[in-house]
């Protein structure tokens, strides 16, 4: 794992950071470049695989070169076709524009982060089912525009956290495994430059990466960042919910639940008898940062002819930054929800006043009923 | 059709205005409680249902009481209650409570109006098809950065408009299929006002509406709305893209298309003699205000406990106006496209420095194989 | 007024919502038209001016008519020139442009909405000043990420919501008084069509209309409406966060303040014994609607030559929305600052625990002070 | 200056990039430290300003810590007080809280970046002042909709992007002026910890720091962030437009412009050809990236009581973000303004149509007046 940054422990928890760093896209692009001597056939193409290891080239380097092209690529090439010597180097990037290496690498990266970011979103709805399950009749105020409402059970409230992260985790999966598809068009994107075998050379290349064949090439179809940014976006939000309730609940005036106890955690600099719940607060701090990410990725479909002068660009650091979110959401959602310590008997007290306009014998059986409906959906 | 508003003609072209005017919010109300009062089987339903006529009933008082509750649905079931009179109105709104109706017929809403717009936006991606199959071999420059890059062909640029649109498309009808859900859970989404009957109801309800039915309600799970507006803009954002290009085209330096003669169209009050793409740009303008709605709905996905303090409330106009843009931007775009006059010399022209390096016989039949390709895959 | 609509009760309250609606932008319009009649000295200017009255137009045609030429102006100068006879007809926006109309419109409709708007922040920003006051001593729990931390005064607490209005409201302010400024260019901004006469026209239109006279025609330096946009966005800011202190503090379980009781406020469709912070609930749903109509309309600044293709279109729109948006919130907040009842005894008895850590003899004279300073600041 | 990243070459050009990335944030932290160490008057103040280099703290440390307490502060406090020994360690950070620090420090981090930031934006500013003059006169066509509209000249052009860039400028510099203050108010923002010395403390720190004095501790009160975020987001706009019309006059079909030759610049890794405006091409990419940054800063003005839960922790990246992008987009602009090669020959001669209806006798000396006055304006 690479060395975080300065806010990484709050913003980006978990694994897929270490798979949108500067490191991951270099060695993305790298991977498209290898791949493509392979699928091309290129009698170096071993060699050229060999040299697309990130650790051989400086970032430094290639991000100042980059000024010169308005992107890494052109850069990337060159320090490429130089290692690999003269004679191999014709079959480097052979045939491939820039935006060819970015688009592949982009989707190569996303696909490596989706893996992590998923693993920890389905941990998040799996503790949200156990909470469910366990606490499927466990009665608490049903709370509308912050005031009690009508008695409710925990269980159900935590139903409704599965359900949503499950819609988000299975539209994301979904984005994954049908939208995330290989780019390689050259120049214009008509594929000139391989003759006749574009077409083939295109699939090869998705089979070597793990990516879907496009029809087309989609360098201006830019609806492939735009599902995964939404389903992003999706999943931040469905992980800010239960970030907030649990917020809400913690507070100590209601304090019906609260993050298990570990050492130092929680703390607050000068107030050492807080107990902070940390995990909620970062999944909060995520799911604001998210929906201005995708709203400028979506704004960035709409691009000049057959490469955009400025809205491609735009995408590089918000969709990089939107997976590291989302991935720390999920982590740290999961984090909180495995760890939540739930107090029923003082949900019971809160819950007193409300109990007698509305008696737990007639609210909570059905509440209770409706959970064990949603679980047995889910294992369905 | 309701009269049209001062800017509507440019941002709000198309049937889908009629679908999310204020007028259409209440029917789409009214028919909630009228499906509400039939599910639950009231032996009033059909005096219930004769009263769920929008016209019967003044937006402004309702619109004016809202304020009293932070949603008009208290003040429309009064007036709705007085309407049917005393016997029947205790099988008005009976168990629900203000969002269940509210979320209800925001989908109900959205249904009615994806109908129109998926039409319009399914017949702007038809266009482009012609497009493509006509100019298939239609030599252009292409353009990269705005630069002069390689050459291409007018069909293929307008093959991946098509795909861009057909993938929005196909999206949108999958959220519209799958993820329009009927609401319904009464005070803090229990279903317990309803006894034993809840899921069967809701079941019905669903029925009645032409909903699916959830497997709980949704009322703290905004997966479906945010997929509704992410898809919603998706679609601007595909839309936008070939108005963008256009633009562009038909500048008078370039050349190569123009929106055709209309009376009256695309004039301009000082400059008698300009031809402005009026199409194009209406979908621009359009496209450029999707995304911040997007953003705002996305936020609104994390709310407080059974019923958010603001976020829920927070939705309604986002998501009607979203709808309308949307609209909009397919309508406009549909007339755009299948009104583009194409100039296939001056294309011819404006290559010819291009041609020199890269000749259009080595340039063309892949451009034109792809668009076959593309289109054999559309059709099959 | 103006009816309200549907939703208008909850999301337009206050007197902006009649500033802004088509009806205004069409008064503008026609305003506009008129002191430009009166500033170029025509004899047919008094008859102008009598025929620029928006009742005697049909907004359903003018929209209507808005399809053929993206904006709504040149339908509208037809219309105006048809009612004022052949020979005023030419001294009817003589050597202007569209541009120049609706932008000058947005601004007059600006400052028009800016009036009321401004009216309500200051008030909402009084009843802080006199909650903090009020409260200068009254101690409460400071909570921090949700967390009892350490004391605080309800009077700091008011204090904090003052100074951000009061911050808020000054930036309005100075917006609307430095950068609120008339357009006139023609057909590309160089106000050829004036002869040398140009400026002076400029100078005189802009006192005709009481807004301010720019150096150069702004039609491509959209840096006005971005600031108007910013500060509208700020404001917005500013009064949600009180409104989101004041929904937290009326939970049951916190109970420290709640806003006072109106026959039929606040309550539900489905839970009759429930008081609803209405007020404080419909600011935030303003407050969560605003920051992404500030996005888009910081966009649209990023406009083509001199006269951007959907960019300007684009604005229109979230322009009027979000003044509707930022008056509502105004209007709203300060109905809830004026009305909320402070239960300090339930601040008293929330704060038990925290008092026998921080003494209240310590905790209070500080912040005490500190509401003392803010308030001598603010009358000096 | 750090090393760039991978993107920095395109998105982070000039020297902003070094005051905002993580280790100016910790420098700017430990600054902060250093200052009330002495402006409370330490005895050990020295010993601790001398323990307050960046280079003397692991940044992965701290941030893997953050994780603990949500924020880096106390990790950071804790490593500092272990350097400077346990006399010394009661003095550092006494009485702050970690907001306190974290919010100073970001405002001196924004006072640091705005130095060079405000330096390029002037230098773009005059750039486009020297363009507005030398060809105050040069004709070229106006153009509306992207259509050929009326003659104008290029200087009246330029003229139109300094005024925006000055104004841009002149809102940053006010804001940087007026509302960059330090924040210091201790566990709730008494300034309890401080006994009755918690204003001339706050004056002190001020002064150490250079920065504003606030009436009131600031944490709950987000009006400034607001205001610097609008006002970065105001200049990238200011910045894209110019650079829209640069990269559309550099179209081979227009060629009105290009950016000066530099070797290796602009080309293509598929197209030796081509020359791409890579300064405008920069721009535009970070301006389409600053507004949803922008949206994220204004919704996180709404927060919860004395330290907000997730909407506080949300602002560091996007401030720093917002900040290294303007950073970037006036570093480009500067450069591409400073650069670019005008082509009078081109504009007269794609002016020859419009030059029939429209004659240059006509339209250019109130262009060229219009540029005087501006120039004259900007000098006063």
């Amino acid at each position: 794992m690479p060395d975080p940054g300065l806010f990484d422990g709050v913003l980006a928890r978990g694994p897929v950071r270490a798979e949108v760093d500067d490191r991951a896209w270099l060695q993305a692009m790298l991977d498209v470049e290898a791949a493509l001597a392979r699928a091309q056939g290129s009698p170096h193409a071993a060699a050229i695989a060999g040299a697309c290891q990130s650790e051989l080239y400086d970032i430094a380097r290639v991000g100042a070169e980059a000024a010169l092209s308005a992107n890494p690529v052109v850069a990337l090439v060159g320090a490429l076709r130089e290692r690999v010597g003269a004679e191999a180097a014709g079959d480097v990037h052979r045939g491939a524009t820039s935006q060819d290496i970015l688009d592949s690498a982009a989707m190569l990266m996303a696909n490596r982060a989706l893996g992590p970011l998923l693993d920890d979103l389905r941990c998040a709805a799996d503790a949200a089912a156990t909470l469910a399950e366990r606490h499927r009749a466990t009665p608490m105020a049903g709370r509308t525009l912050l005031q009690q409402a009508v008695p409710t059970t925990f269980g159900l409230k935590a139903a409704g956290w599965m359900t949503a992260l499950d819609a988000a985790a299975a539209r994301l999966d979904a984005v994954r495994r049908e939208r995330l598809a290989v780019q390689l068009g050259g120049g214009a994107g008509t594929l000139a430059a391989f003759g006749d075998g574009g077409p083939e050379l295109v699939a090869a290349l998705a089979r070597e990466l793990g990516l879907a064949e496009p029809v087309l090439p989609w360098h201006t179809d830019r609806t492939r960042i735009a599902e995964l940014a939404s389903a992003l976006g999706e999943a931040c939000g469905a992980a800010g919910k239960p970030a907030a309730d649990l917020v809400l609940l913690a507070q100590n005036e209601v304090g019906e639940v609260r993050e298990a106890d570990q050492p130092g955690r929680g703390g607050s600099s000068a107030m050492p008898h807080k107990r902070n719940p940390v995990a909620a607060i970062s999944v909060l701090a995520c799911a604001r940062d998210a929906p201005g990410l995708v709203a400028t990725l979506l704004a960035c479909m709409v691009g000049e002819h057959e490469r955009a002068a400025g809205a491609w660009q735009a995408e590089w650091r918000p969709l990089a930054e939107l997976l590291r979110l989302t991935g720390s959401a999920a982590a740290w959602l999961r984090d909180g929800l495995e760890r939540v310590e739930v107090d029923a008997e003082r949900m019971a007290q809160n819950l007193k006043d409300l109990e007698r306009s509305y008696p737990l014998a007639e609210a909570v059986p059905p509440a209770a009923a409706l959970v064990d409906r949603a679980l047995r959906a889910r294992r369905a």
